[in-house]
């Protein structure tokens, strides 16, 4: 059996809130004590608002560039606004770099968390510590995804928490090894807790109770090990972007005309 | 509070067996009574038995192709093993066309269900009728990913489930449009359900307890209305032969040489 609920009664974080203080207190003032295994799911946006990460951009646009490392694919509407899907810093590929402009002051986005993997191994260091119990600590934000319509939650970060349930030295009930079989169970987790938390109700901290064999150590590999980066990667490029690359190269082969 | 558990007791499923009177057996077993708004997940392979999509193939390649309606991308590694990523009739896009060829019988491989949005449905009625509660149904698949390693369950069947939480007319926190956010709640009912079933456990049916909202009418759009495909998907070939397309054009264009 899983368990997931959200934490009620986090208030609005600023720059410089203690995250520890806030979720341990709400914990407290719940009527579920926390337990060996318990995951917290914390909305990376609430990490980055701690964490002072606001900064001041008239065009949501001008922040998205800077924190982009690669555009991997643009595309622009008949009324004007372009997509663009970027590689971010951290390796993850989504729309908008996990620049934020919603719930932000006027005039402010919010970016992510300078690394969120320390940011999540610092929370559950300190949850640890604060609530007696070994707990894990997931942040998620929100992405879409290639092929399919919607967007759901994914880990970005992850302190203590088993990423991935390696299941490939394992075999099916005929005994044939499951050889590519790799959940990606930060993922899953995150998606799970989206469920509960909602967009706009005011509930960025979830916790799932069910699966403590996916928490260990806080030095276990965290969340940058999801991303698929580099010459692994299929998709680096959109369809455009990849065929007018491949365009010019041809034009340039092409036989010079004498 | 989400609550999400495996239902214990599904025995090995077979072409022909009834797949309602088998859940329904398992339910009245367990000591929860369902309720309304419960949603079963229900891993698509023992939906494929039941309605007998084995096929005999030597070779699960030739099954894949057959699956096949357009190659995405392929990549053949250093060892020879090509990887196809292929868009399958239902339009999604997966590594494998959605042939599966663990856990059945030494020589035949398991094709989707034909109509896994009919097939969910036709579940949800019987079920309901049989359990006197109004449930979901969603049919899960194992898919990969673009960009991030690592697979997690998304939904290929919906039945009485709302597969988007349609969040695009409400705001934030400060009154803004939350204007491009639609959850994909059917894909993170499946991946939460996945943290429950495992791989090799045994235990293809999960119910989801806790978000009732998302339960209505059999008549609600299905999961066919996940995938992005055609013009509108910006990944709809591979870096590679999004490149070599662009090649081919590029060295026709070039001038002619004299």
């Amino acid at each position: 059996m899983l368990q997931i609920w959200a934490l009620a009664g986090i208030p609005e974080i600023g720059a410089g809130t203690d995250l520890v203080e806030v979720i341990a207190t709400a914990v407290a003032a719940s009527d579920r004590p926390l337990r060996d295994g318990d995951i917290f799911v914390v909305t990376s946006k609430i990490v980055s608002k701690a964490e002072d990460r606001f900064v001041v951009a008239d065009d949501r646009e001008d922040a998205i560039t800077s924190e982009t490392v690669r555009v991997v694919a643009t595309r622009t509407s008949p009324t004007g606004h372009t997509t663009r899907i970027v590689e971010n810093r951290l390796g993850i590929v989504s729309a908008a770099a996990g620049v934020d402009a919603s719930n932000t002051p006027e005039g402010t986005v919010l970016l992510l968390p300078v690394d969120p993997d320390a940011s999540a191994r610092e929370l559950a260091a300190g949850l640890r510590d604060r609530l007696g119990a070994r707990v894990g600590v997931l942040l998620s934000d929100t992405l879409g995804r290639a092929w399919r319509d919607g967007q759901t939650d994914h880990a970005i970060g992850a302190g203590g928490v088993r990423v991935f349930d390696d299941l490939r030295g394992s075999t099916d009930a005929q005994g044939r090894a499951l050889a590519v079989t790799l959940p990606c169970v930060a993922d899953e987790l995150c998606a799970a807790a989206d469920l509960v938390k909602g967009k706009a109700a005011g509930l960025p901290v979830a916790v799932v109770r069910g699966r403590p064999d996916l928490v260990g150590d806080l030095g276990l590999p965290g969340a940058r090990t999801i991303p698929r980066t580099g010459e692994r990667d299929m998709f680096r490029l959109g369809y455009d972007e990849a065929y007018a690359e491949g365009y010019a190269a041809g034009r340039a082969a092409a036989p010079p005309s004498r």
